[in-house]
């Protein structure tokens, strides 16, 4: 029976039942944490023999330079193992450090600073900078915007990527608008893949200015967890059927395909894009650490292997996976206590509760021991409008810990949804009486 | 006889000669190359044995968290290791990637978009902005002031640091002066280190604006080619005495210890510093690549077995350097055909040609095959205005290569200061008979 179909009496009776589960839940002491996406140490432990691949007796199959300052983009052969990855010519590709949020922030900062590309106006010394946020998203995309004083607003997310028709219309009309957030495959936290249609519909794009770009962040290309994958357009070809190219930067890393502090993180652009990128990067740094490029392609071997080597990670995740919606279903599916999608791949699991509880939940998973994400951590801002998102993160803990950290957290939305529930009933009563 | 005192005829035939030995070594094809501050391949042979230090067999033994996300600043063992290399409790000490140029970069950059510290004016929200730049210095740290349109000013280098007269008048008069450029220990190119009146100074500056910073590189802080190295005082404690740690960044990294692209960089700050990075840099990054670092901290063991490591770098070196100094002194030396001095550390030998030879130095040395860091990089803007600062880079090439290129060096010298005295003579006829 939907909780909201339940009589005023039984609701209460809910209530207290979930009441009384959770002050249980809430004696045991546990200290448990669902909020990181952080592989687990098994997912680790599957890259270990990587650390293996270069070492002092093979040193001198590597040329000289990969030890040297120098090949500021990463060595040839590093670039073209990586090409497949963003689907892309090597030629259009650049291998940085560990952290593609990094290279994130630092092309948000160069646009900044110092334009696009060469002889565009800095956003800084623009009037106003807006940006689009698809929501839910990722709070450390919104972190750097924010950082900047980017004015974002929030673009709702649907069942096959963001709301196009908002997109279309604002970046055809508001000359402030100077880019858009993108996790185009399994979004976090969503888990949704952006369908054909909406890439095209990218791709078509007419923003009023030149200087408007994609931040195209395929975090999770290869990060499958079905036999039947999601599958994504390429952008970057079906901008280039347009003339459009200079319109996306894609990125990518291989945080969690190896190790999540000691990847490789790369960017794919357009010639005229990478020339800008070139003419700072030169600048900034003396290069990125390619030995641990060599490291990732001497373990590989192929682009194939990488493929395979994921496999390993889903064979660990699924379960995972399966604990977190398996529980919400089982303990929330009948009783219609908010949304979910079981994702084909990524980090998260997006759950959204009846309006105005989410905070409310986080805070109670948080006093029982359980650590969520941040409610609102998934909109610009830290600003849920509807109070409603939570994002769950089953890949650290083991499945034994996700499955008692599923109990608490589906037993704090029982309790939350009945306190609101009865709340709005006496809300609607005393409108009544009133 | 110095060439200055040499009759009209003694000099054209001294021209001649020269004339035709470049001309000899022209005929030889030759391809050396003095450019770069590049560590050579017998230095990067020393630390191909760190490459082993973290294994597969091995990886028990580091905390789980090392190889994932987290510990912004650096794991605790990796600071504490790293704090005496700037000489700071390691409470003062983040230690960041691969580049400290990109660490520069960076703090740079954090000043200008978002103010030294909180609630301080960015510095791109100021009408002008000013950097102090001894000279010659370090063309990277004068591209990035030039990068973000900071208008940079001359300061001579003396015998024992810049010219601390000229430094306290301007930071003490002028408000647009944010900044200075310091490369205190075996500086870049002189090889010069700062005196401890010159740090005490620096230590007792009163600039007249809060957000006034010295960029301390102290690139070569470990890097000394003699029995009897340079001291520098501790410009943090210094600063301390005076309560005013908060006027300096130092930078050091081990790019020149281990691997010029796979080193590990370091800033040391005050608190109030260090919170303003910690502010942005969690924004920025998802941390640096701390395997790398545990790599570094495992290969020496100890602080005093790196600087026991840094006697093998010498070994390799000091033969270099000699090569280039005992030519420069045996060509050179009684022909008063210039000045250098030979520095007890660092990366280069920094000569001086009669004033208005060295981009004709330096484009006879390309024109027979021999490279030499370009005329005028040793000067903000590029721009040397004695046309006479030359840097050498002794580290990369061979000793046999490095005696051939010296050769041809000297040689390009006394043909260019010939040509220039006679030049002038002609001028001063001229001049006498108009």
């Amino acid at each position: 029976m939907k909780a909201e179909e339940m009589s005023r009496c039984d609701l209460e009776k809910f209530k207290s039942d979930a009441q009384k589960q959770y002050d249980e839940y809430k004696s045991m002491g546990l200290k448990l944490n669902m909020a990181r996406g952080k592989p687990g140490a098994e997912q680790i432990a599957l890259s270990l023999p990587m650390l293996d691949c270069l070492n002092s007796a093979n040193a001198e199959e590597f040329e000289d330079e990969y030890f040297n300052y120098g090949l500021m983009e990463g060595p040839d052969a590093v670039k073209e193992f990586f090409a497949p990855m963003l689907g892309v010519p090597k030629e259009n590709l650049i291998v940085f450090g560990n952290s593609s949020l990094n290279v994130m922030y630092d092309t948000v900062a160069r646009c900044w600073n110092f334009g696009v590309t060469k002889g565009s106006k800095p956003w800084k010394d623009c009037n106003k900078v807006k940006w689009l946020c698809p929501v839910p998203g990722y709070d450390r995309h919104f972190a750097i915007t924010e950082l900047f004083g980017i004015e974002m607003i929030n673009v709702p997310m649907h069942d096959d990527g963001p709301d196009m028709d908002m997109i279309e219309r604002l970046v055809s009309e508001d000359e402030s608008i100077k880019g858009i957030w993108c996790v185009p495959m399994y979004a976090n936290p969503t888990g949704v893949t952006y369908s054909d249609e909406v890439v095209k519909r990218f791709a078509s794009l007419k923003p009023k200015v030149e200087d408007f770009r994609i931040f195209w962040d395929n975090a999770y290309c290869i990060h499958h967890l079905t036999d039947t994958p999601d599958k994504l357009l390429n952008l970057f070809d079906e901008l280039k059927k347009n003339g459009a190219e200079d319109m996306v930067y894609m990125f990518a890393s291989t945080s969690k395909v190896t190790f999540p502090g000691s990847g490789v993180a790369m960017m794919a652009a357009s010639k005229a894009n990478l020339e800008q990128v070139r003419a700072t990067m030169t600048i900034q740094t003396i290069g990125h650490d390619k030995l641990n490029m060599l490291r990732h392609v001497r373990f590989f071997g192929s682009y194939e292997n990488m493929l395979t080597h994921m496999q390993k990670h889903r064979a660990i995740l699924e379960p995972r996976f399966n604990a977190v919606t398996d529980a919400l279903e089982r303990e929330l599916g009948e009783l219609g206590l908010g949304s979910w999608v079981k994702p084909n791949g990524g980090y998260f699991v997006s759950f959204d509760s009846i309006p105005g509880c989410a905070k409310r939940i986080v805070s109670l998973c948080a006093a029982a021991g359980v650590t969520m994400t941040n409610a609102g951590a998934t909109y610009p801002y830290g600003k849920d409008p509807k109070d409603s998102n939570i994002r769950i993160a089953p890949t650290f803990p083991s499945t034994e810990e996700l499955k008692k950290a599923m109990e608490v957290f589906t037993c704090a939305v029982k309790l939350a949804s009945a306190e609101k529930l009865l709340e709005c009933r006496s809300n609607e009563m005393l409108a009544k009486n009133a």
